[in-house]
């Protein structure tokens, strides 16, 4: 009987403690993102963290103060607003909120030598020597490593509302921007297009359905704002100009967040939905406005023997291009076919290599293209002076080359 | 009579002569600030110029083209765009298109050594490298001369109110603060505050009038909008809702530009003003806003028998006090109670020394208020790699012993 009774204390004892570790796993996991943040205050709207915070995380948090994160891409579940920083990340906001070397107030790095530089202030304007932070955003941990951010969060919209354009030439989806930004104007917080490449790839690739009939081109407009009545006005006015003006030729809107989930899922999912076919050759360029669309036209005509489809995507309201091309495997003759070629072309329109990716170490010896020799001379002086021995993320950004003497 | 003939042709001659020399001098100075202007792209918003231009000529020159200039100022009409951005200027509208780090695209400087930096992309997105330009707007000439600027001007906005509140303490400002963030949101283009000292002094030394009652604070609030209905009906019930709270006793609202000019004047007038009174003791700092108006007060009781007057009035919206002391001349037992107590309580309470008007010569040995000396030692590094001899508007910014070992 005393047995029976110990075996069943024992029992109890270890169910106890099973449920007791489960408990605090669970309760870890979900915390865990929490402890990095150290402050919010709403009356300035400053959010101050530690760089490894998750970026959805931060703005489920922000948002209970009544602020959003003024920045927001499709890795948002997985990356880290230190990262975000240190890559200078852009994404969809970038056209409402601009850029992180606009919205960051201030950070702490550690710098080559473990001296910690803590320019950590919330203030929104502080102009008491350079602007040091400002070196750290984009700079790929080159030159320090970013432990804490400070970050100016926007006021969180009442209300927002997406509308999915279809129309017949990339000159009409320019011609949709212009009536977007007279008819919208502080509302519009998105203008993302697709060409029907793309949407054909997340129909196939991911069984998505898009709510508009084929068209060669799609426009996604967000409209984000305090009132409700008036952004859905706005949009309206907006969409019987272009309906009326012949630029859109159908279009429909949606104001309840599973319709606007739909519709934004179809120009979030492009990134997963071209990894199905196998191999990605993926480019991600600034060009100005009037050149936009003719690299891809010039890419799929070049490499349509070699390749399973050429998308290209992107925010044209910051006239940054996502061009991928892709292949079942990595073909060394469809790449010479893309490369240089591509970055060429680029640097004749005076466009950028890289909008929002970066460097790294696969693109830094085309920094060239975009930049003049006086400038990587003068990053190189600057990268120098900062991190004399190399040690931060060696062998990136800068072309191994480029050495102030 | 030939004599009288030739007296008249003379006449005629030097005449017509004065009246090509006056004209072409009007016609001069007029297009004068033109001739610096590049280019003005509208489908990607971007403005390029020379720095000479003055900031009024650009902003009456891109309203052509449907756009507005990014920042404003009370120098505006004198104001060099490369002055502006070699001193980060901040100014009315930073509250909301944010500041030059994020609006100013690219840039040329000529450096030190003479070679000419040319990052003068009117690309919204370039991440190729360090973001070389950022170094130069507000280092205030000591990297470099600012030579072409270009500059991401928004949407000129459609339609533009302003509302003259009255309230009983500083308190009831940040409430009401709290309320436009609300009501306005996305409309909301400045929050600025007078104290009733303020109002006197504008009174009594340029004879304005306000169209308000006597109060012991007044905020103006302007709102600027894609929609003049919208606005104006955001703008009333933001109205409604403070005065229902109490938090605002009076107020009236300005929809047509006389009226606006006569509320904004009251505001953009301080300064001036304060000249009349005789010396200036001029401040202008950040502060975190649960302490914003305190320094005003303490400063008033401190030198209350020393000083005409102490003013405060500022932008409420981006922390940034402007605290003026005047006497009839300079007194340096006044100064004495000033300096460096000022300093000392912005540091003591995480505020800036300088928000908008830089150091220069006379604050540059205060930066250790605002910055650690690891911050410090690492921007005397970048001064040393960048302008080795120290010839870029040497003895500015820096403190005379900051030099990296």
């Amino acid at each position: 009987m005393t047995v029976v009774v110990a075996v069943v204390i024992a029992a109890v004892v270890v169910v106890a403690a099973l449920v007791v570790i489960v408990t605090h796993l669970v309760w870890y996991s979900y915390t865990s993102s929490f402890k990095f943040l150290i402050q919010v205050t709403k009356l300035s709207c400053a959010l101050v963290c530690q760089s490894g915070c998750v970026l959805e995380t931060l703005d489920s948090h922000v948002q209970d103060h009544g602020l959003t994160m003024p920045l927001d891409l499709g890795a948002k579940g997985s990356c880290h607003i230190g990262g975000n920083v240190a890559t200078n990340a852009g994404g969809i906001r970038l056209l409402r909120y601009g850029s992180l070397h606009g919205s960051v107030l201030g950070l702490e790095a550690v710098l080559p030598d473990g001296e910690v530089m803590d320019c950590l202030t919330p203030l929104r304007k502080d102009n008491t020597g350079y602007d040091l932070k400002q070196l750290f955003i984009g700079s790929e941990g080159t030159l320090g490593i970013i432990t804490k951010v400070s970050i100016l969060c926007p006021q969180k919209p009442n209300a927002v509302c997406v509308a999915l354009l279809g129309c017949e030439t990339f000159q009409k989806v320019l011609d949709i921007f212009v009536s977007c930004k007279s008819y919208l104007g502080e509302i519009m917080s998105a203008f993302e297009f697709l060409d029907s490449e793309s949407m054909e790839l997340v129909k196939e690739n991911l069984s998505l359905s898009s709510p508009l009939q084929q068209y060669p081109f799609y426009v996604l407009v967000e409209c984000s704002g305090s009132n409700g009545d008036h952004d859905e006005q706005k949009l309206t006015n907006m969409l019987q100009a272009v309906m009326d003006s012949g630029a859109a030729l159908d279009g429909t809107v949606a104001t309840d967040s599973t319709k606007i989930n739909n519709i934004w899922a179809l120009r979030e999912s492009c990134a997963a939905a071209l990894l199905k076919d196998g191999y990605n050759y993926k480019y991600d360029v600034s060009l100005p406005l009037q050149h936009f669309y003719s690299l891809a036209e010039e890419m799929r005509e070049r490499v349509k023997d070699h390749a399973i489809r050429t998308v290209a995507y992107g925010h044209v309201g910051d006239g940054n291009l996502h061009l991928n091309v892709t292949t079942a495997k990595y073909c060394p003759a469809t790449m010479a076919l893309i490369e240089p070629f591509i970055y060429d072309w680029v640097a004749q329109h005076r466009g950028s290599i890289s909008a929002e990716h970066g460097l790294g170490l696969k693109k830094r010896q085309f920094i060239y293209h975009s930049k003049t020799p006086a400038a990587v001379a003068l990053m190189a002086s600057i990268k120098q002076a900062i991190d004399p021995r190399g040690i931060m993320n060696p062998y990136k950004v800068l072309p191994q080359a480029a050495k102030k003497e």
